[in-house]
């Protein structure tokens, strides 16, 4: 299709974060298509150019559409009640016994229908899109069996094609050792090996492949064999790694080149330089922080004199992080985190798209031929978006070019 | 007019919340006019009962409109800049030399024509009622002149004239102390007690009046005065009290019959039973607890034994808590003060109300004869709401039985 029928569609007096930095001064940009056509100072804007465009929004701050890397969506159940006893006293093994945890989850979601799924991470997901968000990684790792998990692989799959927003899978079938396989994590590590990413891989379904290195969950070593599976598929590869203890999960994934390393409170100083070297993201979950009321800070200091890229994410998810606005997580990351509003927003934004492998085509950045998603936010300067919690703030999100709230 | 001119409003099949506990049966709720009618269990519904009203809603989690006890709204500038500089390490007394701090606010809310503070205040008043908020109190506090603080009081009483919420207005002259007054705090205070609490009075600008009771501001002897003169003059009383140290300041309020001692985290056994005794409320501020990074709990099981009621609120101000979202502080109540779901909720409804001075009237609760301020939630239960923090979730917001999201 030739270029000029295409709209040519304008946003003016903008205060323009461009996923790294807040430009000096008012900015235009010209959209056509899909695409990012001009970014350029208002002064350079002649009379010409506006008029040969639509005016769509004046004024306000626009940031790239907002991109969180790590998410947990599709699950079945709920784990309000069991917050509830918790509150009320009850124990944690209690709780257990009980049937709670990550295992009642599991149970939920493999009972669960395709469509239920769907319909309940629908409403989880239109809350993203609503605060912003126009690119969401979504993991399996609830179903356990290779059933399930390409059972949630295919709903977070149709999540994208229904919903205005790019979505990103992840297969996390190495996240919790299902009832099944009790004292024999071997086994399910092969069955995760030989089984479920050549399934996963062979029918489109994931984009990459995450595991959980942790005591409570699996080992280094296992978590290598997952990720050597990934590479003889063409996977790229992340981790959970170093949240309640340093195992040394980042380190490993770091030398495999792994697109990023997510929680990483108890990363060391070798941890922050694998990660340097291996030119990986270091992916900060503040909701989880918050959740499980952890004081242990990831080594943030560190890991921004190495100059490792530092991710946002708000690792929604029914236990640890039950948490579905991303500005919050702006908030978060600088409240508890102390990163800076700019810090923040680019690990919302330019970072985050890093985090998923999408950096080469400029996405989460405001740049010349960089994917048109967008939101123009009613604030005067793009620190307010981490400095206050407000909803209502997104005046218009822009997904692929188009204008729309979700 | 005659009741049958009344339109009667039908909510059946919800999962109730009554201010207090949630109801062990599905129930429904008839509205006639501004007023809660019935309050039944579903299997009571018969069909002619059904048939004589509009069906309103059916199915979700009812519970009172919210009642946020504890706001700042009203104010000129941004403390965004402010936020920002401290996380790129700008040292706080950098920040007060370049005019920071709450003296900032008060310079910008001073300089702010009457319609230029409704305008910045309306927004934020809007995302509290898009969150569910029927009734907010709303203080003075950043004029510090006699002009000034009934100018926020004129702003406070119009947003509640033009926007579909009742705002409670509290004067706030004894928040800090303004420059022209600099080492001589007493005679700040005379202004406050001989002119400004009268002219509020006089004005009926002020429903009630509020110290900030704390070394960096006032002492008990100078908020006993301000409390006298609020007798005086008929108004009730509260105070900001031993939020950062334990001067005393919440029993002196108890024993002038306070509505309310707010923050808190300081209070000892003596203050936990004056607030006892004279039937005051204890309101918890998560969302400065959080923004400060405070760490010293509220006496949370003192108070919860004591039979003390304890309210929730936003305690929204461009400082200490830019959070305009009482649903995140249903989840802040429990995740950092460890409250239930259910006092977290009760705290927003019925114990808000009794903050305010407004139980009488049986605001807050779901109870036949109390206004019709409601809030339907697309959620299973009432602990969800506390549980996950996702905007969205309010299908429903019903003021003065008409149902409007604002
Ligand atoms: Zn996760
Ligand atoms: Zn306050």
């Amino acid at each position: 299709m030739p270029a000029k029928l295409q709209p040519r569609r304008l946003w003016r007096d903008v205060t323009l974060f461009d996923g790294h930095d807040t430009l000096p001064e008012p900015m235009a940009v010209v959209v056509t298509g899909e695409s990012i056509e001009r970014v350029i100072p208002m002064r350079q804007l002649d009379r010409a150019d506006a008029e040969a465009c639509e005016l769509f929004g004046q004024g306000g701050v626009l940031t790239p559409g907002l991109v969180d890397c790590h998410t947990h969506l599709v699950f079945g159940g709920s784990r309000a009640e069991e917050f509830e006893s918790r509150l009320e006293g009850v124990s944690y093994e209690a709780i257990a016994r009980q049937g709670g945890g990550i295992l009642s989850t599991v149970r939920a979601t493999r009972t669960a229908s395709e469509e239920a799924l769907f319909d309940m991470a629908r409403p989880r997901l239109e809350a993203l899109v609503r605060d912003g968000i126009t690119t969401v990684e979504i993991k399996s790792g609830y179903g356990l069996s290779i059933a399930d998990e390409l059972k949630m692989l295919r709903v977070a799959r149709r999540l994208g094609e229904e919903l205005p927003v790019r979505v990103v899978t992840t297969l996390l079938g190495a996240h919790a050792l299902p009832p099944e396989f009790k004292d024999d994590s071997d086994a399910y590590i092969d069955l995760v090996c030989r089984e479920m990413i050549p399934a996963a891989a062979e029918q489109g379904l994931a984009d990459a492949v995450d595991v959980f290195c942790e005591k409570i969950a699996f080992s280094v070593a296992q978590c290598e064999r997952v990720f050597e599976a990934a590479e003889a598929h063409g996977l790229p590869i992340k981790a959970h790694a170093e949240q309640l203890s340093n195992l040394g999960g980042s380190a490993m994934a770091a030398r495999h080149g792994a697109l990023s390393a997510d929680h990483i409170e108890y990363l060391d100083e070798a941890g922050v330089a694998a990660l340097r070297e291996a030119g990986s993201v270091a992916v900060l979950l503040p909701g989880a922080f918050h959740t499980l009321r952890e004081t242990r800070l990831p080594p943030i200091a560190a890991l921004r004199e190495a100059g490792v890229p530092m991710a946002i994410a708000t690792d929604a998810n029914p236990g640890s992080s039950p948490l579905f606005m991303p500005t919050l997580m702006l908030n978060f990351a600088c409240t508890l985190f102390r990163l800076t509003p700019r810090e923040a927003l680019a690990g919302m934004t330019a970072n985050g798209a890093r985090a998923l492998g999408l950096h080469g085509q400029s996405l989460g950045r405001i740049v010349e031929g960089a994917p048109a998603d967008l939101c123009l936010w009613d604030v005067e300067t793009p620190a307010e978006l981490a400095y206050a919690v407000q909803p209502g703030r997104l005046r218009q999100r822009i997904y692929r070019g188009e204008p729309s709230h979700g």
